[in-house]
């Protein structure tokens, strides 16, 4: 394990390289013990890094996404719009099957896809100039997001709060600041002294790996706990709020989040804490009326009973189930932070002002 | 991983060797990958195989003490009853120091104490079997209890029940049956079908490693889970009871159990799923006016970030909260499932039935 305590770097998960030739990905399965960085140009190469969560988090999978469509269309042999418009759609189709919770990825690609058909009259080289700047943007635009969620969400907190998060929504989860963690990194700068408590968040311990590493490395006082304690920590009184990102939003303000949200949830209505769920408006999808419509990804036995380690965990061939997210019924969400304000209940009203 | 699914012959987590002179503990720690059997003679060794939890469970630590007594006896070289008095004075301090919440622990040493103090006459010979005869008591007696909380708790399930139980209060915990699985195994016996989701149990996976485990070797249905997806299985209609066993049960009915059981019972509130409390009388203690008067057991960082695997799962120095246990409020147990019936609210009356 190298010694990171004293990188004070700017941890930067998604990026494309100075040449616009390639993906440059921090490869997060390899956090916290090695800060390793992934070159990819090829598509199958992007997609397996999503599937096997090397870039994770809505917003950082949209943004690794928007600059994989542009690499499909460097590396496209489209002498002219149209053979281009055809391989790029092929390559949204094939990147759409990564992974099927979080909608940053649809949206991005629709986004990607919509601006070059924007601009049918441009050469192929024009509409190649075109996704460059377009996927550029929305990783610009996210920053910017980022830091508004902070800004909106900073109110509702005051200094000393004990702050729950589960998972990670993060600076590694986004391009900048996290949306969850961008009221606590502002906080910070601005001497709030937050305790905050990162739950493990199993199988793939994105809480353990990844929020307690970026938050220690910012000099951010955090505890790490395991999921199933965080009933005794709100028990004890050591939380003021919860906060979260979020994958999914249904219209009606249901949220599939990373498994184990809607447990937090419930139990923070239990204890009577606020629960904040943050959300950039890329997370929004009106074509979902409630949670029921959003499909929950199931991923593969071994990240229970095995996760990588040299040891089983649980005896050969037991049975499963492994849902990747779960859905937070709306009526547990005190409100959304986002990048527009801080929205709340009813949400069917109130999430509207994210549609402009 | 050696193949278990044929090995049907019971299993036997703690017993006295044949000639009486060691302890043959089931080394609990290496399960699933391996049934390895630790002969223990001294104290120093019985106390660290607790500590270490090779043997755990509330009950099975109680007959693991009360052999442990036996075995201080039969090793001291004392020649008369007041010394032998002391020397077993001498090693229930120790052995108390091991773990602090299991209430089984005191329970058994105060047991073979009282027992030893009633025969003040006994030589020291005399003595020494008169304690071999309480701790094989205290091991029969066991597996009777647990027979009986089978039976007592088998009305409350229906064939086809999904059951959810967290950490391991099966054969593993006990001398036979368990207590959470005696309703679960006896019903299996009979033809019930139950589905069980067994909580992983973070940190220690006694879940993932004992009960789906001793489950799975018994034919009995089970899907092992990350402890935060119980909210998920709950929501999806997947489980009609929770069953759980006890470390302490203060004279209220507040429980201190596996931590993660306060939350589990929270949810299954929210769901409207009965939570039982599969509890012997020997962990009842009326000493203890409510959860407040706990002592919970806090245990090494290490557990949380590394487990024994070969790679950190999480910052080098960061803080972790710990605590192996926590206190489920009385208001969220449906019933308490004893040798002596079925007690529901209000406890501080039902619960004055396991004095006798």
């Amino acid at each position: 394990m190298q010694q990171i305590s004293d990188q004070k770097t700017p941890l930067s998960p998604v990026r494309l390289s100075e040449s616009h030739d390639a993906l440059v990905l921090l490869d997060q399965t390899c956090l916290p013990a090695e800060e390793k960085y992934l070159t990819l140009k090829s598509l199958p190469e992007i997609h397996a890094a999503i599937y096997r969560l090397s870039v994770r988090g809505a917003p950082a999978i949209g943004i690794a996404a928007a600059y994989a469509v542009y690499l499909a269309a460097r590396y496209s042999p489209a002498q002219d719009y149209d053979l281009l418009d055809k391989d790029i759609d092929d390559a949204c189709r094939y990147l759409a099957t990564a992974r099927p919770t979080a909608v940053n990825l649809f949206w991005a690609l629709d986004r990607m896809q919509r601006c070059l058909r924007n601009h049918p009259q441009a050469t192929a080289d024009r509409a190649r100039e075109i996704l460059l700047g377009e996927a550029l943007a929305i990783h610009a635009e996210d920053t910017a997001v980022c830091r508004l969620i902070g800004e909106n969400g900073l109110p509702l907190l005051q200094p000393g709060y004990g702050i729950l998060t589960h998972c990670n929504a993060g600076s590694l989860a986004t391009s900048a600041y996290g949306t969850a963690l961008a009221p606590i990194y502002l906080g910070h700068e601005r001497g709030y002294s937050f305790h905050v408590f990162a739950d493990e968040t199993r199988p793939l311990l994105q809480g353990a790996r990844l929020t307690a590493y970026e938050l220690q490395r910012a000099g951010v006082d955090v505890t790490l706990i395991c999921d199933n304690m965080a009933a005794s920590v709100m028990e004890k009184g050591w939380i003021q709020a919860v906060l979260v990102g979020c994958d999914r939003v249904a219209a009606n303000g249901d949220t599939a989040n990373k498994i184990g949200t809607s447990g937090v949830a419930i139990l923070a209505r239990y204890f009577n804490i606020p629960l904040y769920v943050c959300a950039p408006a890329s997370t929004l999808d009106f074509q979902c009326p409630d949670g029921q419509a959003i499909h929950i990804e199931e991923r593969r036995p071994e990240e229970i009973t095995e996760l990588g380690f040299s040891r089983r965990m649980a005896p050969s061939g037991i049975q499963t189930y492994n849902p990747a997210f779960d859905v937070t019924d709306h009526r547990l969400i005190s409100a959304f932070i986002t990048e527009k304000g801080v929205l709340r209940p009813p949400y069917e009203q109130s999430l509207t002002r994210l549609r402009s």
